[in-house]
C-alpha cells in the first residue's frame, strides 16, 4: 500500500487535474458514493492511470500493492505479494469485471424509485410480469442481433449444453411464446443484460445494464398497440421529470413497409418522405391528405392508412407533439419488422441552472412480426409490439442532478432508534427493540454494551431517523419511555403499554 | 408438427401413466400455469421421454418436428427441417437451459408477494440496498467453496478478463467491502446466483436460482449482531407462514471455537456437547451452569461465555424456543469461521388437510470473519454474520399451497376496463382510456375495432377486474359514462367530468 501510495505521489505532477484520485483514496472514508465529486473526470483518468501504471516495470519480487479508486466502484487494488521462493505469486486485482459496475446503497435507492415509477406505468397498462434465465441456448441467440452478434458473452463450455447471456429481453421473451404457445400476452420484464461493448462508462454505458420492457404479442386492429406502446414511452419520460423529449420514428422502415408490403409506388412514397421531413405530427397527415398528388392516388391512401390511424390515435392520447420522423434513423437489429422508433432527451435542461445534458436515446422499441416465428415449429408468427427504457442513462441522468442539487439520499428506512445514555442497558434495549420490530417499526440500535448517548443521536441525525426512543435508570424504574423527535428535540415520557401506538401515530402523521 | 403427434400416439401405450403429456400439449392453452395438473409426474417422464425419443432413428431428410410440454416450461420443440440438399440442418430444441426456467406471471406474484415481505423485513432491520455484477473475476471465486468449487460457471474466454457467474451473495459482497474499504455496513441483497448442479427441479432445486442475503460487517460487541440474524430468518419464517421450524446450530463449529480458540479441554467441550444434544434453548444454558464439573471449571465459563450471551439475547428476543443445536450440521462452504446455522421447516403441516411436505433447509447463515481480509491488500479482517433465504423452495411451498387451496392468482393489476356496446367507438375509448391513464389509474381495452360486449365483459370476470366504464352513442349524447361494478353487475350514470374522482373513490373504499 505504501509503495503504491508513493507511485501515486511521483506521478502527482504530470496528472493535472487528477488530483483528486489518489486524495479521494487516501482519504475515502469507506462510502463509495461520498468519494467521487467528479465521477466523470475521475473515471478517464483512472483508465489512462491503468494504462499508464501497467507500463511501469516492477522489480522481480518486489512487494507492490496498487489501489485506484474513482466512482466508488473502479477501485483496483493490483496484489503482489513476495511468496515463498518456489510458490506461485497470487497477483490478482480487486475489482468488477470492465464494464460492470457495483451500485452502492445511494445509487440503489436512485434505482429503485426509478424502477417503482417504471414498472408502476407497465402496471397502469395491466401488463403482466414474466421472467427468464439469465442465459439461453446459444442457438436462440444465434442470426437475431445481425452485426452486433459478436457481443454476445457466451459460457465456457464446461460439458452439457453452449450456453450464453442474454443479450436483450426481446429475444427470450419470444422464445417464451413459441415454447409455450402462447398467442397473446401483455407482458413486462425488468433484468439485466448484458453485451460485451467497449465500455466508456462515463456515458453511462456498461457490459451489463437494466432494461425495463414492455410488450404485446397478439394478432390486433393495426396500429393500437403501437400507439399504446408510444403512450407508455411519454408516461414514463414525462413522470421521470428527464426535461424535455422527443420520439422519433425511423422514415426509412416506413417506406420499406410501404413500397415492398404494400406495392406503393417509390416516388410517391418519397412525396410523403418530403413531408415527414417537416417533423409535423398531426398536421403533417393533414397536409399530405390536402396534397393532391397523395389524395387522388389510391396506392398513395392506402400506404398512407397505417400512418393517418397511427396518429390519430397518437393524438387522441395527447401527445402527438411528442412524435417526429426522422430520415436517419433505421433498424439496428435484425428482428425488427415494422416502424422503430427512439426517445430522445432534448439538449435542453430542465432547469436554468443546470448544466444542458447531451444523453441521446433513452428509450426505443418497434414492432417484431417475424421473431416469434422464428422459434416455432411451423413458422407460426405472433407480431410483436415493444419497448424497452434505458434505465442505466436515466439513472445517470437522475444521480447528476441529485449531486448538483444536492440531494441528501436516505440510504434505509428506518424509523426508530433504540437508545440509552447508561451502562448497562443493552439488555432492555433489546427487549425493547424486539417489541418495535414485532410491531412492524423500522428500528436500529447500537451493537454495543455501553454506548455514548451522543454517538447514539448523532448517528440519528446523520442516517435521517425521525425518531429515538431513550431509556435508562429512571424510565425503567417508572415504566415510561422517553420519545424524542430527532428534528425539533422534544422529548416526551410515554408509558411502555402506549409507546407503539404513540410511535405508530407520529409516523402516519409525518 | 403432425408426424411429432403421431410418434406419440405411437408411443402412448407403453407409457402408462404418462397420458398427461402428449394431451396437455396438444390442449394447451398457451397458458403455461393452467396447463401443468401433475408436475412432478411431467417432469420425469418429459426426461425419460427426450432420452427415449434421443433412440429412435429419423429417416434422414425426413421432416420430423417433436414437442414436449410440460410444468409449462420443458416445453421441447426440436426442430429437423428439411433443407436445400448441400445445407446443414438446422436441429435444435427450444427449451431453457437445463436446470433453468422462466417464471410464468402467475409465479411472478407469488414470487413478488414473498421477496416484498423478505426486503421489508431486511428493511426493518435497517438494511441498506447493494448490487453486485452477476459475473466477478474468476480469481475473486477460486478457493471460496472449497469442494462445491467445480459447480461455478466460467464464461469463455473472449478475449480480456476471465469471468464466472457468482455463485452466492457473500463473496461479492466481501469483495465489494474489501474494495471499497467500508470497515462497517449492514446490507440486503436480492438476486440470482448459478450453481452447476445435477438439477432435480421436482424438489425446487435449479441451477439459476433467487437468494435474499443480510449481512452485518464490522466489529462490535459480541453476538448481538448474530442474534440479529436469527431473529430476522424467526420473522421471516414466521411471516410467510410455512408451518413450524427450528433453527439448527452447528456443535461441531462451537466446539472447534471453543477447543481450538479459547483453549478449553477436549473433554469439557465433549461435556457441554452431552448437553447441548438435549436440544434445549434457554434451559440448556441453565443446566450447564448448574453442572459443577463446568460451573467450577474457569476455562468452562470462558468457553461458554458466547453461548450464554447468545441464548440470553434470543431470550429477551422471544426466539430461543425456536434455536436447537445439531450435532450432524457441519460448515459447507470455506469461509466459514464460527457458528453456522441453518432453518428447517418441520413436518408438520400448518393445515390438517394439507399434506406433509419435507423441504429441508430454507434459510441458512453463519459467521465468516477472515473473508474480507482474503480480498485485502494487507489482510484487513472485517467480521462479518449473515444469512441467506433460500427463496426458491419457499416459492414451491406457496405455490403448492395454492394449488391445494384453489386459490386464484391475479396477474394483472387493472382496476378499470374500458368497454363499449357500439361499433365504431375506438376513438372515444382511446380517449377515455387516456384520460384514466394519465389521473394514475389501471386500465385496458380491447385492441380492437369493434369488440363484442359480452367478450369485453366475459375478459373482466377472468381477469378479476373490479370496475367497467362503458361509453356508447347514448352515453356520448348525454355527456356521461356508465360505470359497472363486475362483481355487482350494478351500472351508474356518471358525468364525464366525475368519473375519475368516483372511480378513485371506489377503489380506495375496496
Amino acid at each position: 500500500m505504501v509503495l503504491g501510495l508513493r507511485l501515486y505521489s511521483a506521478l502527482y505532477p504530470a496528472w493535472g487535474p487528477v488530483c483528486l484520485l489518489p486524495r479521494s483514496f487516501a482519504s475515502c472514508s469507506g462510502n463509495p458514493a461520498s468519494c467521487c465529486t467528479m465521477p466523470q473526470l475521475g473515471l478517464l483518468h483512472g483508465r489512462a492511470w491503468a494504462v499508464l501504471f501497467g507500463q511501469l516495470r516492477r522489480p522481480p519480487g518486489a512487494v507492490c500493492i496498487r489501489a485506484v479508486h474513482s466512482h466508488g466502484q473502479v477501485v483496483e487494488a493490483a496484489l503482489a505479494t513476495q511468496m515463498k521462493p518456489h510458490q506461485e505469486k497470487s497477483n490478482f486485482i480487486i475489482k468488477t469485471p470492465k464494464g460492470t459496475r457495483d451500485l452502492s446503497p445511494q445509487q440503489m435507492v436512485v434505482r429503485e424509485k426509478i424502477l417503482d415509477m417504471v414498472v408502476s406505468c407497465f402496471k397502469r397498462h395491466g401488463a403482466k410480469g414474466l421472467d427468464t434465465p439469465a442465459f439461453e441456448l446459444k442457438e436462440i441467440l444465434t442470426e437475431k442481433y445481425g452485426e452486433d452478434s459478436g457481443l454476445i458473452y457466451d459460457l465456457k463450455d464446461q460439458g452439457g449444453e453452449l450456453l450464453s447471456l442474454r443479450y436483450d429481453l426481446t429475444v427470450p421473451f419470444a422464445r417464451y411464446l413459441a415454447m409455450n404457445k402462447v398467442k397473446k400476452m401483455k407482458r413486462y420484464h425488468v433484468g439485466k443484460v448484458w453485451r460485451r461493448e467497449s465500455p466508456t462508462v462515463v456515458q453511462g454505458r456498461y457490459r451489463e445494464f437494466c432494461q425495463c420492457d414492455f410488450d404485446i404479442a397478439g394478432q390486433f386492429d393495426p396500429m393500437i398497440p403501437d400507439a399504446e406502446c408510444l403512450k407508455i414511452m411519454c408516461e414514463i419520460l414525462s413522470g421521470l421529470q428527464l426535461g424535455d423529449f422527443l420520439i422519433k420514428m425511423s422514415w426509412k422502415d416506413v417506406r420499406h413497409e410501404m413500397v415492398a408490403k404494400k406495392g406503393l409506388a417509390a416516388e410517391v412514397a418519397d412525396r410523403i418522405g418530403d413531408y415527414v421531413q417537416c417533423h409535423g405530427g398531426v398536421s403533417l397527415v393533414k397536409q399530405m391528405f390536402q396534397d393532391p398528388r397523395l389524395s387522388q392516388n389510391k396506392q398513395a391512401l392506402e400506404g398512407l392508412g397505417d400512418l393517418k390511424l397511427l396518429f390519430e390515435y397518437l393524438t387522441l392520447f395527447g401527445i402527438v407533439e411528442k412524435i417526429s420522423f426522422d430520415l436517419s434513423l433505421a433498424r439496428g437489429l435484425d428482428y425488427y419488422t415494422g416502424v422503430i422508433y427512439e426517445a430522445v432527451l432534448l439538449q435542453t435542461p430542465a432547469h436554468a441552472e443546470e448544466e444542458p445534458l447531451n444523453v441521446g436515446s433513452v428509450a426505443a422499441g418497434g414492432r417484431y412480426d417475424g421473431l416469434v416465428g422464428m422459434f416455432d415449429p411451423k413458422g407460426h408468427k405472433v407480431p410483436c409490439v415493444g419497448l424497452s427504457i434505458g434505465v442505466e442513462r436515466i439513472f445517470s441522468i437522475v444521480e447528476q442532478r441529485m449531486k448538483t442539487f444536492g440531494e441528501k439520499i436516505r440510504t434505509t428506512e428506518t424509523q426508530v432508534f433504540v437508545a440509552t445514555p447508561q451502562n448497562n442497558f443493552l439488555q432492555e434495549r433489546l427487549k425493547l427493540i424486539a417489541e418495535l420490530w414485532d410491531a412492524g417499526i423500522k428500528s436500529e440500535l447500537m451493537y454495543k454494551n455501553n454506548p455514548k448517548l451522543l454517538t447514539q443521536l448523532h448517528y440519528c441525525e446523520n442516517m435521517g431517523i425521525p425518531l429515538v426512543v431513550i431509556i435508562g435508570e429512571q424510565e425503567l424504574k417508572e415504566g415510561v419511555i422517553k420519545l424524542r423527535s430527532v428534528a425539533s428535540r422534544e422529548e416526551v415520557a410515554i408509558t411502555r403499554e402506549n409507546l407503539v401506538a404513540e410511535i405508530q401515530k407520529r409516523l402516519s402523521e409525518s
